[in-house]
């Protein structure tokens, strides 16, 4: 039933000032008005609901102006054939919200108080953000195109801006069903323990009471903090207990919790060069200023780099496994990076993000259980270990930090949910992830060894790869003095995702290389990706060539 | 099998220079030394780990000092009883961490490249924070008492000590099973439909394919992000398509990204006086300097209030249901808050967090739906309409900021897990969610006027109750002149929780107010809470009588 009248809009009402007016001029008149306002929307909706929509459009479009008088609900009920209840709880409704005022015996009366230039248009050049004001007022409904970054300081802060402007890596929209070969960071997800953790899942839910469903501890779930801790001190030589423990949502938010925590604004870090670039964009988005130090055997430079940054308030490293190198720091160099955090009262971060999976040899102990001051800050994620989407990582911290970082994360987003972090407790506690480790290390070290096989085959006078000890990728060196970026563009366009060494680093690097992941692909995919290269790369130098050619 | 050998500890080591040195001294003297090394810790871990770290602890102790010689693998073995296989893996492990160098032809020797200087302590007097340096450096297993909170500048930045400050709420180590009456934000988990929820888990579980374990995007699971659109548009009036919605970890993660996007550190904001503590301390945490507005019948003051903040960049408001106070913003301010963002290019952030617990009438719309101007971000979540410990909430943003925001996301921590994603994307999509708040709602009329009744019976003296018309807490208002802090203070100490008004406000109040949460408690908690709180006010009363007796 589509009630759009015909009855033509009255303009009596231009001229009220106000509420007498409004009343004498409005008791025939504006009850007309509103009697003429047809019913837009989804005429599925409940007619109430509609009703109420065609009213408060009316008055804010000052259809209906201050004082103007509604009909009676028995006179506007009779009007759009509907019970008068409909109307009375309708009136009710804009009444609350200061729409309409007055009650039945008295007349019901469009409210006074709405401020009259509220809502008459401002003519475009006063409109100062032209990308914010440009956008369509009402007409939001249909899905547009997608509108560019905001970048005037106008509308987005210069800290919006920047955070705006970083990359964490191509996470952002990734819409691909499935990892594309090569990708870095994905683990084996096509031999994750499905069945088993829905099991737990089943189980944890199962025995989930309202005090879970509550708030929880901004440290954690105890549980957990304690099975991570029994993990890291056996696996990873963590020197730590319970306590200092905290989970977070991933190393990403561990990063920027770190940054926030330990660092202000303009404050100085070195960094790994080359280097994660999550790390990077998390820091530089809390402010700090980033200073690159070159990684070379040993790890990172510590004698001739870090110790020569005046003011440096932390350090942040990848002892174990270098990303994307995957050097494993020496002794010296973790005694000397230590030693300068505690002449330096700085601050170490240890991002030990897959160092559980070497291939040769046990895992290496962390940098922070050789750490004597306390000034190593641990963190871990089970990303890589488990599967990306879990957002689960964690932090160990000093204990004399613990309290800080747990208050700050309460800040930031309170905690993480508590679900994952109960089923993740009994995964760890009941063996499951050392097992699950274990697997995946035979997994890895034979698909590590296929993608080499497979690129010297295939693309061997383009790349010479290296062996990889440990985690998910390989360095695949680029032969002849090639960009590492020219061919990881052209690899991109033949969807293969290859990432080149030279991103990842701010000093100009004597020879580019291709980072490869090789942990979540069979052999049949790795097959079809190292045919892609192939073809990308050769049709690539031919071009190259012509061009060449004809430049001459 | 515990081997503390009696063996002295020789003392040649000590004048050690260099290599060679080293090693012609060493040959016989150190070897003896590897050998009468003890093995420590659990012994029931496995041997080769255990002489590993014997080893690492030697040298790191300096024990073994750089040059000194290790015996053969067979000699060790014999002298271990172990297999000579073990001893070559923990050899092999120790030479790829740079502890020891050489082979096993020529000699295995401890590195010389171990700084000489990096292990000697230093001297009490040059340890600058004492309360970092204090902390026991090895002897850490055993769990201690906490640590107070770091607060020197040398140790935690300016930042993170102003992050440590701030409260949330009292959620940091929330210990107690299940909430405490009267305890603000928590909903009727009693009534959660656990089985429901279970069998979605369940379901999405299954059909989970490895691209759904893979990262996801930041702006959150595309099924979820348009059950919520669609949501809102019908049940909160909001104007918005589907890509302008955004999920995040929590209303309070919504609070620091909007923060940290739209605002740079100094600048001003406009808050709701009183107000909702987690949104002050996000804002202050991110660096901005808050101004309190006051709130009267109509809502946040703007024609006298935030109009007269020079340079205020965003005002938050509660328009549909204030928090603490439960006014509905009228129509008249919201137009005025609206003209005054568009006139000041300013921001304004809607924090909708309970309205759709309203119990007379339909829920109020929002005031997002009312903005032509694209100036307000607003923020809902499922804290309040299904449960806390879930970490779901959500943002939805003018078109021209999506993009900028889901970017700043992916750097704070990517985005929220995947699975809970999905299990909502279908509790909204497929009607569970309508049908929980009706639902919700009945019992909520019911526990709202079932304490005020409690309340009116047996603390009537000293407190009076007034109506909620909608959300999960009402508002007692301290009656006779009384403290609301000392009321509070008293229920505190008898186990309740009742939040003081005074301890939102930033101005003194005509007259204190308790806010106490309702959702979360059946009849006999609600009574059994009302008799605790007479018998502790009738008790405080007296005390303070008495002590006010003997002080004249």
């Amino acid at each position: 039933m589509e009630m759009a009248r015909t009855r033509k809009h009255h303009k009596a009402s231009s001229s009220v000032r106000g509420r007498e007016d409004g009343r004498r001029r409005g008791a025939l008149a504006a009850s007309d008005a509103v009697l003429s306002i047809g019913l837009e929307g989804d005429s599925r909706a409940p007619l109430q609901r509609r009703i109420y929509h065609a009213l408060r459009s009316a008055i804010l479009a000052r259809r209906l102006r201050p004082g103007d008088r509604l009909p009676s609900s028995r006179q506007y009920a009779e009007s759009l054939e509907v019970s008068r209840t409909t109307i009375a709880l309708v009136y009710e409704q804009l009444r609350a919200e200061g729409y309409i005022e007055g009650r039945e015996r008295s007349g019901t009366f469009v409210a006074t108080a709405l401020p009259d230039d509220s809502l008459v248009a401002l003519p475009a050049s006063q409109r100062a953000v032209a990308t914010v004001k440009s956008r369509p007022a009402i007409t939001r409904a249909a899905p547009g195109p997608k509108s560019p970054v905001v970048s005037g300081a106008a509308s987005l802060s210069a800290r919006g801006a920047l955070l705006a402007s970083l990359d964490v890596s191509s996470s952002i929209s990734s819409t691909v069903v499935g990892p594309r070969a090569f990708r870095l960071g994905t683990p084996a997800l096509d031999a994750f323990p499905y069945t088993l953790w829905g099991r737990l899942l089943a189980r944890r839910w199962r025995q989930f009471s309202a005090s879970q469903l509550a708030y929880g501890s901004a440290n954690g779930f105890a549980p957990l903090r304690s099975a991570i801790a029994e993990h890291v001190r056996t696996a990873r030589a963590v020197t730590c207990h319970d306590d200092q423990v905290l989970i977070v949502s991933g190393a990403q938010q561990a990063f920027d919790l770190v940054a926030r925590v330990l660092l202000d604004p303009g404050d100085t870090v070195c960094v790994e060069d080359p280097g994660y670039r999550g790390l990077r964009s998390a820091f530089e988005g809390a402010g700090a200023r980033l200073v690159p130090v070159t990684v070379d055997a040993e790890g990172i430079d510590v004698a001739t780099g870090v110790a020569f940054v005046p003011g440096a308030r932390l350090t942040c490293v990848t002892p174990s496994h270098q990303f994307p190198l995957g050097i494993t720091m020496s002794a010296a160099r973790r005694l000397a990076l230590l030693q300068w955090a505690d002449n330096a009262n700085a601050w170490i971060l240890e991002d030990d993000f897959d160092s559980e999976y070497r291939f040769r040899g046990r895992p290496l102990p962390s940098l922070q259980g050789m750490d004597p001051h306390g000034r190593v800050v641990y963190v871990g994620t089970f990303s890589k270990t488990l599967f990306p989407s879990l957002r689960l990582g964690f932090l160990i911290v000093p204990t004399v930090l613990v309290d800080a970082f747990a208050r700050a994360r309460a800040v930031l987003d309170r905690h993480s949910p508590q679900l994952e972090q109960a089923v993740l407790a009994d995964f760890i506690a009941e063996g499951h992830l050392v097992r699950h480790i274990r697997r995946m290390r035979a997994i890895y070290t034979e698909r590590e060894a296929r993608l080499r096989a497979l690129l010297h085959e295939g693309v061997g006078e383009f790349v010479e790869p290296s062996q990889a000890d440990a985690g998910m990728h390989l360095v695949a060196w680029v032969t002849g003095g090639g960009s590492d970026r020219r061919l990881a563009d052209l690899a991109d366009a033949a969807g293969i995702a290859v990432a080149p060494l030279s991103g990842l680093a701010s000093h100009r690097l004597a020879r580019g290389a291709l980072l490869m992941g090789f942990a979540a692909f069979d052999e049949q995919a790795m097959r079809r990706g190292v045919e892609s290269l192939r073809t990308a790369w050769l049709g690539g130098r031919g071009d190259a060539f012509a061009s060449h050619e004809r430049h001459r």
